[in-house]
């Protein structure tokens, strides 16, 4: 049976070059978490890593040896609590690199994992310019994993740009979104907050966007502002740009609440058009 | 070929009981518009009766012959002025009603008809509650027209909360996105702006929302904020509650750039989704 409540641990925490002190603050936070009576602890996009390409190999890791990997299901299975490993750069056995998000649940297992689908090459005049194709490969799935008694659709950062996915996870039955994210200081005032509230008012599902806090040394600025929205697009939490840990409880009950007042999932004309999984 | 820019006329009229004082207020206002240059005139939904079901069918018009669909005709081709008619209660040979926003040229032939799609039937606790499928049936068709170089999508106000809609007028080559929409002050504070906004990021295109203005003495209120967003979310223009005509001038090659700059459509994974319509 689905809980009525979850409560959630968002680790904003700002990712230096230092790559076992970037997986040592992760494991600090998700513990914090944990002794918030959280039960799940969600971490930002490339939480071990800097956000440049040209990093990507050399903090890449192989599952299940890295020690990213090995850190996040000892910390999961000690505290009792399910995490959502923001992401990392995985290398996979032929050499190929993703962005992918690991997903363990309270007992340390693996239930899942997302490889970033939509590579995020931009070029923003004055702004952000950005090529991941250069590094990295996409994935080919759709993600929905089950924990806490929920089932959560998982993407990262770029995905959430591309509505049919976010559609496509909501019809497959998710509760909640997650969305490890950078997103940097063109897109981010732009973007971030728009695109978050708009997911979950058109499927009707809580969302989480987490990221890094914002590191001035770092050359690729990072635009914070974690957050956490309810199905009537109603932010329940959101950080600034510093480092921090934050907690929030959802009321599941609001799914069912806006779904009866304004029946959008019912009202689709799934006569006339469908968003298709090919 | 496609003109570099366009020069779009908002009337935000308030719409009272009396249908003819409806009618005449529409005219001046596209006479308003044309006198200003503009080359296309943007009318709200139900502009010529009070978004009250039980009213639609007094007030409905068959076309040709209703009184609104001549006047739209007429100051189209007097003031050389392309016009969406916002929409009306329309009366079929059948005697079915639907919300139809009827779109005429410059020289006041119909161009396209769009019969809102998706009927808002919601019961919001504490808020609005509303059954247009008590009297109107639902359009079967997805509106793209052709005015003043352009291609215009279609859609009436509820038909905005379904993202495959937008989504498929987009992908059949429309530049600007046109909702009249009566939101009420629940909806309306809430999801509005977010709606237009969204869509228009997601799909680079620009989006024109056209709301009746406030008044007072209708038992649904309007929102109002009728508005004009562009292919980055930027909001070029956006009335209060108030009655009012106003000229925004787009840049069409805003769309190219923000395409070139961040290519959301290219990117898209059609290899693992699509919208299909069936």
């Amino acid at each position: 049976m689905k809980p009525s409540s979850i409560t959630l641990g968002i680790c904003q925490l700002a990712v230096t070059a230092d790559k076992a002190l970037n997986i040592s603050k992760a494991e600090s936070m998700i513990t914090a978490a944990a002794k918030a009576n959280c039960q799940v602890a969600i971490l930002p996009e490339m939480f071990n890593c800097p956000y440049q390409a040209e990093l990507f190999n050399q903090y890449a890791e192989l599952y299940p040896e890295g020690d990213t990997f090995k850190m996040l299901a000892q910390v999961a299975a000690k505290e009792k609590i399910a995490v959502v490993g923001g992401s990392v750069p995985e290398r996979d056995e032929q050499g190929k690199i993703y962005n992918t998000s690991f997903i363990f649940d309270e007992t340390g297992g693996l239930v899942g994992r997302h490889r970033k689908m939509h590579l995020f090459d931009v070029d923003i005049a004055g702004g952000t310019v950005f090529k991941e194709s250069s590094i990295l490969s996409p994935g080919q799935d759709i993600t929905l994993v089950k924990v806490a008694g929920l089932t959560l659709g998982v993407g990262i950062c770029y995905d959430i740009r591309f509505p049919e996915l976010s559609r496509l996870m909501t019809l497959a039955g998710a509760d909640l979104l997650i969305f490890p994210g950078v997103f940097g200081m063109t897109t981010g005032p732009a973007h971030w907050e728009l695109l978050m509230r708009s997911r979950a008012v058109d499927n009707q599902v809580f969302i989480v966007g987490a990221a890094p806090a914002n590191f001035y040394e770092a050359p690729y600025q990072a635009y914070g502002h974690s957050m956490v929205v309810d199905p009537w697009g109603r932010i329940l939490s959101v950080a600034d740009a510093e480092e921090k840990m934050f907690v929030v409880k959802i009321d599941l009950e609001v799914i069912n609440k806006v779904r009866a007042e304004l029946p959008l999932l019912k009202h689709r004309r799934t006569d006339l058009y469908e968003v298709c999984h090919i």
